[in-house]
């Protein structure tokens, strides 16, 4: 029996990569996509490649309150542009917000779904962590866990691919000006700290004051990479084992010896983990990597809406990355 | 019933690609894998996201004569490497040819299946055919069929993502020689201009003899873009209408009005073929897009190994692309 | 003693670029820089990077009738933009437009300085050629002014880096979906056919009514191939043999054995031509490399500068490419 | 008067950039050229853009004890292979090692000529900084000369562009492999973190003994970020000063408010340095950017031979960066 889906923001990065997941989802059935720039036109005329089950299905105007019977919407629209519309939605459909307005807000669950399986399975609300997040949080939760690392004294310098910063007509992301160059921005104030600082607190129960983060935008399409230096005295194999109990029987999430590269992850709901550390300084740094559309936005979402319709959460995502 | 498939040349990119296809496909379980630089390692340490069932499948050092009972064997060599050791393999076997070496070789079908389907199924020796014969003879089939273009006199200008020229170490393709760089090579003698002659030839029934084929490198990992300059008095709107007739039913081929990008075809077995026509000028311009490990190689190798198994041709190939 | 040398369209890639290369120039003194978005901005603001001397510059809003005391300005402004403005600056102050508002215009001289640099030695109004006209041309002329090849038969088929595209927001031109793309456009009907025309039939004495002229735009920031078909019956030899000819004693132009890469040009004022010919297929294919804002754009203006100014053509433009 | 200079390690990377500035240089002259591989080619064959005054320079097989007369040698060998040879040249050539077998070694000034200039100055051997110091260094040197960070605790998270890893046939860095990646390498082990400890300790006159130093490869070819985090309770305002009163009069070192990009530096000798920090959380962020090839290798070999040479230690190193 197939499941009706819908979403919102199909032309955007997420959204589109939400398409692509869904297309080859055994249980979902996408009758419904929406968008602002792109209403009027078929998917086929957005994404040429689309397959043709789906080809000719007419991009609509995003109205919350008019929506066709779904099962399931998934919502990927710009920071500061779901909050009010997806609260016009029925009940009756259950939602996955990619975007940025629920994270921690009240009656959404927050779809951590790899830390926090058994908050998703029964909501009908839920708001997927953000990409940063996705990378760091999935790295930290083992050592916050165990404890191995002080929650106060986190520095994470993470690096993004350029997809990240959204489609549009920003000249900033140009190819000629992003190409060959590397950017921190943000420093100080990015709009995920409050989300990373919350999550380290509630995995460690402590205060996670001290927290530095500073984004950087890489010359690739896709993926994100965190790096982070934290305080404690474990061995890189303390580490390394703490992860492979804190995932045991985890699907998406790869503990491995050798620091992971983006490319590992592209196209995937895969996050990988990896940890050196050296007692005698005090120092452990972690590192995850994961597709900023993948595990950073569309995949966790799929994953998401699998955990909240009963289905197993690898349903549709177990497909091998895409390399080189 | 699951088909017992295997893979030698598995380290390479055309190899990676047909185990990340055969990973996701409904019927096809890989059983086997082979090569020669990674022989003794196992799928996980040569792909960190290969899917939790294969990653310990463990690669064995390429013996055409101690196979493990297959149904199908995936060869992804260099040129040169399998014409001998490919006839040491049991006929019980059904071998796709990825390389370059049985092309237009007595007993071996030429694997053009979206062309010619019906000289495929029910073979057991498939010879792929090259990425550039792919991305050219797709788009001009049509045109020959239909005798719209001069089969005497056609241009063929490629372009191809660097991974077409392979793995390995050759410092020519390393990243900072390579990067902001667009190299024109084999120039009058490239190896895949007999195949592309012979195919022309066989699909007009008039001689290719005067074909030009120039391929260029581009700074991007996947993608090939044919742009064909012919002779004939055809309009636009005739030749999409050829084309649309000529893949009426066929699954992987897009006819589209505009101009086709090689992003589209990304992770895809999808050709995309467009055409621009001055019959005023006595022009055809056709053009050609697939992705060089999809329909180049590891795609088009599936949809041939389906076509001799029986199966749907586009088992374990409806996925969209991936993008961006 | 210097010369004081003004840019309009400052913030653009070729103004930016004539930025670079006259604040290296021995002779000229940038004393003036104009823009639209950037005025009230410094040179630094605008170029972190720029030497101390230059540093505090005000960009200044344009206007054509308030010019501070010029001896040459450099405009670099959009297509349809320039042909008013200019008109209205002082005949005492030398022009080298690179935008492409005066080209063939009555009063302006064509600016193909490699070829014709007697037509523009003593003007005082010059119109830079096109970039695509730059790589092509470039490689034709000695075919043409030797008769080697038919002017009437020509196939262009060229690939820029996407700075090409000029500055902007357009969201076509976005890192992430130019990236890992070829991109074909503007088939039969770009605006530098007419030109490329005009000038093949002022070399030959010829028509070149078959002209056939595709762009693709590539994944890489600066740099243009043109591969070009022709018809003719001389040999590789004969054809390099014109070319050195022709260009004997010309500083910019180097003839190569080998296919030319754009990289080989790249930050510098070169072009590289060269031939691969079959005589027993009447073919003939030329390859002309520029960097598209040098030789294309910047460069190639200074050039034109040097010589109305009555200094060596090749001051300030002797430096090598940067390479990787 | 021309001052004979010398490369060995011409066709590296670093050797090839030092021909480049070199050529421009108005008082250098290019009169030995040597290499491996190389050896027998003209500069033409390998630098195909290289002035023509330089084109039929012969490479020589690199021999140290049967060279020409020369002034200055610039070597730039592999790691492990100048040791002993450039033990052997004659005391009357001035040698600049852009390798790193001299960094704080008995006979050898250290180059690092935008912080200690006066120790170079007179020399007759001079060590280059590694590119990570070069970028790292540069915005440390400030803050531990004015005693505003601890130089204990100091963890620095350094990017580079693919270049930083030489030429060469390793697979690990060919464009397929490399593009679209992001790849941590060398924790807690990497070969330039005795330099920087070293000079931080004689920066600062404390101990650097917390060091944490993590690199990784960005695909790009040129450019180096320093993202380094230190304990301090200087404001941003501070830091900047503190970096405007420190580099007060020196060239190649631009301190800004921004954060800086690593376009910013492409192709020229200049460093950017900024600051953010946030006395609250006792924290000093420092960022260093440098082109791999420029001030952390050919850039900074060339200001320390005119610094050994008595010129003017901006000569030939003057121009703007390339830009886009």
């Amino acid at each position: 029996m197939s499941i009706r889906v819908g979403i919102v923001g199909i032309s955007g990065f997420g959204g589109g990569e939400a398409m692509r997941l869904i297309a080859s989802h055994p249980s979902f059935e996408l009758v419904y996509a929406a968008g602002e720039s792109s209403a009027g036109s078929r998917l086929v005329d957005r994404f040429p490649g689309v397959p043709a089950k789906l080809a000719e299905l007419v991009i609509e105007k995003w109205d919350p309150v008019t929506l066709p019977k779904l099962d399931v919407l998934f919502a990927s629209l710009p920071t500061g542009a779901s909050a009010d519309a997806l609260a016009l939605v029925s009940r009756d459909v259950k939602i996955v917000d990619i975007g940025g307005d629920h994270r921690y807000v009240e009656g959404w669950a927050y779809g951590l779904a790899d830390v926090w399986p058994a908050r998703i399975e029964g909501q009908t609300r839920v708001a997927n962590p953000g990409c940063f997040p996705a990378a760091t949080i999935t790295a930290l939760a083992p050592l916050l866990a165990e404890k191995l690392i002080e929650p106060g004294n986190i520095v994470i310098d993470v690096k993004t691919g350029i997809s990240g910063a959204g489609r549009g007509g920003d000249s900033k992301f140009g190819y000629a000006e992003s190409n060959e160059n590397l950017i921190p921005y943000g420093l100080l104030q990015h709009v995920h700290m409050p989300e990373i600082e919350r999550t380290i607190e509630r995995l460690s129960g402590g205060s996670a004051a001290g927290l530095v983060f500073t984004p950087h935008l890489v010359p690739m399409t896709r993926g994100i990479l965190a790096t982070i230096y934290c305080r404690g005295s474990a061995t890189t194999g303390q580490c390394l084992e703490a992860a492979r109990r804190f995932y045991a029987g985890r699907s998406f999430i790869r503990v491995t010896d050798k620091p992971p590269q983006t490319k590992w992850a592209t196209g995937s709901n895969l996050a990988f983990v990896s940890y050196a550390a050296d007692p005698a300084r005090n120092l452990v740094i972690a590192m995850g990597v994961v597709d900023n559309l993948g595990k950073g936005a569309a995949g966790q979402a799929v994953q998401n809406a699998n955990l909240i319709c009963g289905l197993p959460e690898t349903a549709g995502l177990d497909g091998a990355p895409v390399w080189p």
